[in-house]
């Protein structure tokens, strides 16, 4: 009996040593094959990424740390504006560009509200006919998920992935509407922000703050009897952007026409973020914001894991609904009622 | 010798019972004098309030709930500008014509990086001539300390405390270079800018940001030979001013000339002011947003409260030095030091 469990014992374990090395066997061919530039293996390993199950968590974190030595050789490049302005055909207009320039192109999005635009952005890849059928070209569909941390996460080491995949230049395509472009700018070296003639109607979904972000804005849609109008607008926005403070860069926005449909204006746009990399690797400012940014990262997980339990508390989400009664009718302080909610996260702990 | 320690305690016991209750009766005396419109009364108690003696801070606690329900009834109007701007001459010009209007004004400072500005904001009533002799008028340094969250705490409650004595207009001014104008914005109703024609040097020190929060850009010194300037700097705010999007107050922002010299200029913004006052309280917007303030200053008491628990241990901040080398060198990623150093945490706990 005794032996007999001994034996059960020891065949448990060794199951478990095998899937453990037989897991490790997978990383290894993962990342080898992400390394030698196989879509299949990437889009695998992206997957995995997103998937909220341990096992898939944990293969995809050997993954990530055996693709990190050959990650961060790309430039990233926001790019956003809200739905209707041309997004899809401007990045098949320039990633084409791009490709012709002998680049690999990957394009990401980021979209935690998905669930509010129907998924529109990058969901169906024959948005992009051209692009979704060049060997050069990787197209990857926005990653899912509820929370916003979340989601740039996935994106972020989607990001790792294809550059250890060798793409030298990495697209990450958002809306413009909602929570995502802070997490886009804070993860990209260029934000490009496209918008229409007409400052009308197609600005009431942009969110503030945005424009102040923007190295570069182009008016998309400058053809036919749009043209007049484009090139007012592009001039408005340049005085716009020349009432800014300066950029940590050092770079001094600027104001492109282009019409993706004609693909007129495309090369210029293309020129322009060469020359700003340019500018900010000799600079040194490229290193020094990627630093910052992995620092950014860092600090906004910890803070929202330390946020996450606190909240996720019934007994605090309860009390914090009495606290803010009690605030708005004058009966504490904000202060006064943040102590007292520590205080019995404290107790309970 | 039990009963002589019987006597002892007791007498401690009496001691303490008796210092109890003369602290609320200093309490209940200030707070009464406060209600009455006694500066010197208000003056104390803003001391209080700054003091981080653990007896003042109790007190002052006990001040602040006593004055809550006779707080909350004044318009509150961030003033931000670089230094060299005007700033006490507008607000020595505003305040007068405010005063003249009948109402009662304070004048409130936030300024976190005095060590930096070598406290110039402020720090001499003498700037304010007429109106630091004006006894509708209450003027009041800035608050010293390190941390924004400190500072923002301690004018937040004395702007309860400036309420309760009665008075219906406070001003909050900040030096627009900083980390305060966020906090400014997020404790006033009204946010206004100063700048000057020119948009040149003086575009240096402001902070990226602060144009979007704003709603009225005032051009001061439009007076004598910078008259032209002044008015060609008004069409550029106010057509970049367009450009942005709508606000959720639904104000649109508005650009003024004004001379604080010569006192001209100012009838105009202040009835503005008042016109934005009379549009946010029909449309309910004032009471929301001032609930939204209460909201936001609890979370960020919390938040901050969390983050400094977390961040003030030391073996945390080796840890985290550590970690952001790793990542900066690519052997790990934010997401996964972020991980290790929340359970090097736990572990500790």
């Amino acid at each position: 009996m005794k032996s007999e469990q001994a034996n059960h014992i020891d065949s448990t374990a060794a199951g478990k040593l095998i899937a453990r090395r037989k897991k490790q066997l997978d990383a290894n061919d993962l990342i080898s094959k992400i390394c030698n530039g196989n879509t299949t293996a990437l889009s695998r390993a992206i997957t995995l990424v997103e998937s909220t199950a341990s096992t898939h968590q944990e293969l995809a974190q050997q993954i990530l740390e055996g693709c990190l030595p050959h990650a961060n050789k790309s430039v990233r490049i926001g790019i956003t504006g809200v739905p209707g302005v041309g997004k899809s055909t401007f990045i098949e207009a320039l990633g084409n560009h791009v490709i012709k320039a002998g680049k690999k192109l990957a394009v990401l999005a980021i979209d935690p509200s998905s669930s509010v635009s129907h998924g529109s952005i990058l969901g169906d890849k024959t948005r992009m006919e051209q692009l979704s059928t060049n060997p050069q070209a990787f197209i990857r569909p926005s990653a899912a998920g509820d929370s916003l941390g979340g989601v740039a996460r996935k994106t972020r080491e989607a990001i790792m992935l294809c550059e250890a995949a060798g793409y030298d230049v990495i697209f990450i395509e958002t809306v413009g509407v909602g929570q995502s472009e802070t997490a886009v700018h804070a993860m990209t070296d260029f934000f490009l922000l496209l918008k229409l003639a007409g400052a009308g109607d197609e600005l009431q979904g942009i969110k503030r703050g945005i424009m102040e972000m923007a190295d570069c804005i182009v008016i998309n849609k400058a053809d036919g009897e749009n043209i007049n109008a484009a090139k007012h607008a592009k001039n408005a926005f340049a005085k716009a952007m020349h009432l800014y403070p300066p950029k940590a860069s050092g770079w001094q926005p600027k104001t492109k026409l282009c019409s993706a449909l004609n693909k007129e204006g495309i090369d210029e746009i293309w020129e322009l973020i060469e020359s700003y990399f340019e500018q900010v690797k000799t600079s040194g400012y490229f290193e020094e914001n990627r630093k910052n940014q992995n620092t950014y990262w860092l600090k906004s997980s910890i803070e929202n894991a330390l946020k996450d339990r606190f909240y996720n508390s019934a007994e605090i989400q309860e009390a914090l609904q009495k606290q803010l009664i009690a605030i708005n009718s004058g009966e504490t302080t904000p202060f006064l009622a943040a102590q007292f909610l520590l205080d019995l996260n404290t107790t309970k702990d």
